[in-house]
This record gives structure tokens, C-alpha cells and sequence, in this order.
């Protein structure tokens, strides 16, 4: 099977509707769960988030609602938007990597369709449990986090979400159908 | 039928895949092709174009093959990028509504398959002829123009390719399947 790592951070709404959408390509490759710091992202490539433009972020909100009917799956704006991450995103660096996507998938819901506060330390203990807080404090947790945005921004990404094929950036929940066009072609050839 | 407003600046090579692409949604619904300024769109509305960020420059040009190839048809990104439309676009406003689809897919090949300077007036005198080149001068082209892409952010759009149906905005040609998708689900429920 091919590999496809999928880079992401919970404060990307179009990254929520790719995690929904990513048993697609599961199907067709083995997708590694990359979490990933964006704001770090965007700062080391100069990229600037589409809501400082008001039309753009009074845009997004519709197009959010629209993807997510189409995908049929909920898609709800948090109070606070956007959140800062860097602890959420640590804490899933510190589990094993057989649970990332099933736990990816409890964060992003925990934010996107019930609205819990993910900067509250006290949700993230909630959602993983003292110890792994402890952990995502600890040097490891922070290191993995940095290696994970530094590797995708060397690769080429410099937004959310972020799937590679090879040296193939594809980037945006609006381009999985290119990524499994490109599966479906390469196992064609082979 | 419905109406849906296509807005489209020869400068963007998403408007151009667009355009190749619009005969699906000619389909299903009345296309008005109404062609405005993209420079002064984003001007107005504090938008800037992606390209200025260098790793999206750099995507943007794989991007920008692998949807042409998904497509089937050919994009070429001319020898200088981005370049003056003003005149190119007024020409297409001297001409005859039901001359505009047919007229403004010319003018997209011209760039995006052929390579053509559209900044040259040379250029547009061939594509266009002498008369309408003169026309476009003259205050109705400019005014045209103009309220076209007044209208356009007055009403949301703050990019290019922008389609309304209604008072709905779908920003660029990866979102011509939700405007097919809802264009239909508007037939089922008529």
C-alpha cells in the first residue's frame, strides 16, 4: 500500500472535514496521522489565515456549513475561534500511534461538534487523562510537535490540512478527491 | 431556470479551468458570464492573491496541472504571470451578451493554451479587431467593467472564479460540484 501522511491541527475547520473523510483514502493507502502545529505553519512560510479577510472569513462560514451537509456530518463554530493548540496537539503526540486517528477524531469532534474549549486545560484532562497532560508538558511531547511542523513545512505545506503522496502536497479537504484519483491511477499502473 | 452569475478575470487560471468546466452548470441552470476586474476585487476588499506566499506559488503551479489533467484540458502558465487584463476585459464588455461565452473561451485559450500577451494591445486587436478595441476605451467599456465588479463584492466575492446563485457565493472551480449539487436538490424540491 502507498503512503499518504496526513498533516492536521484541531483548529482547522476544513482538517475536521478531512479526518471525517479520510476513511476514503484509507481504503487506498495507509495514511499516517501527522499532528502538526499551523500557526507555527503559517508563521515559518509567511501563509496568513482567510478569516483576516472579512469577506473571506464571512465566506468560509457558509462554505464550512456546505461541506459539511455534503459530507452529512456536523460542523458547529466554537465559542472562541481560533484557539491556540499547542497543548492538544502535544497531548496527541504523546499516545501510541495505533490510538492517533481514533483520538484525532474524539479532538476534533470534542471541538467542532460539541464545542468544548481545547485551550482549557482542564477539557484536555477530561478528554486524555491526567498523565498524558503530564506528558505533552515533558520535552518528547514538544519535540515530536516541532519535528512534525518542520518536516511538513520542509516537504512543502504550508497550511491545513496537509496530505502527502510522495513528494505530492495535496492541500485542503477540497482536494481528496484528486489524492484518490491519484491512489486509483497508481495502482493502475503498478 | 435558475440564474447563476459567473464572475471571471482572464488573469486567473481558476476562472480559466472554471470557464472550460461551466457547461456542466449550463445544464442545469442560465449562466450569465460576467466578466470584472480581479485587481480591483481584491483591492477592495483587502483580499491578496495567494501566489505572494512562495510555497503556495509553488503549489499552486501543481495544483494548477493536476486539475487541468483531471479536467482534460491543457494549462500553460504564460511567459509573465500575473498580467494587466483592464483592456482585455473591457473588450469583452463592447460585445454582444449571447458573444460573451464563446468570446471570453477565446480570450481564456489565448492565455492559458496558446501563451498570448493580453497586456499587448496588438494582441487584443487581433482577437477582438480594431473596432471593439477602440470601444473598450471609451466610457461605456470602462463603466461596464466597473459595475460588474462593484457588484461582485457588494455581494460577497472577494476572488475569481466567484459564482452566485442567488445570494449564495461559491469561491473558485473546486466548488463547482456543490453549486451542481444544489442546483439539483433546488429541481428535486421544485
Amino acid at each position: 500500500m502507498p503512503v499518504v501522511d496526513f498533516f492536521y491541527d484541531v483548529v482547522s475547520p476544513y482538517s475536521y472535514l478531512a479526518a471525517t473523510q479520510v476513511a476514503r483514502i484509507e481504503a487506498k493507502a495507509e495514511v499516517h496521522w501527522r499532528p502538526f502545529w499551523l500557526a507555527g505553519v503559517m508563521q515559518a512560510t509567511g501563509n496568513q489565515p482567510p478569516f483576516l479577510v472579512p469577506a473571506r472569513a464571512q465566506y468560509m462560514q457558509r462554505d464550512l456549513q456546505r461541506l459539511a451537509a455534503f459530507y452529512g456530518v456536523q460542523l458547529v463554530m466554537p465559542a472562541t475561534f481560533p484557539f491556540e493548540t499547542l497543548t492538544a496537539m502535544r497531548c496527541l503526540l504523546t499516545l501510541p500511534a495505533a490510538l492517533l486517528p481514533a483520538s484525532s477524531l474524539a479532538l476534533f469532534e470534542a471541538v467542532w461538534v460539541e464545542g468544548r474549549d481545547v485551550a482549557d486545560r482542564q477539557v484536555l484532562k477530561d478528554l486524555f487523562g491526567a498523565e498524558v497532560l503530564d506528558q505533552a508538558a515533558a520535552s518528547a511531547g514538544k519535540l515530536a510537535l516541532k519535528e512534525n511542523s518542520d518536516e511538513a513545512v520542509m516537504r512543502g505545506a504550508f497550511g491545513a490540512p496537509s496530505f502527502f503522496l510522495g513528494d505530492e502536497l495535496y492541500f485542503g479537504c477540497d482536494r481528496l478527491f484528486l489524492l484518490e484519483h491519484d491512489l486509483a491511477a497508481a495502482r493502475g499502473a503498478s
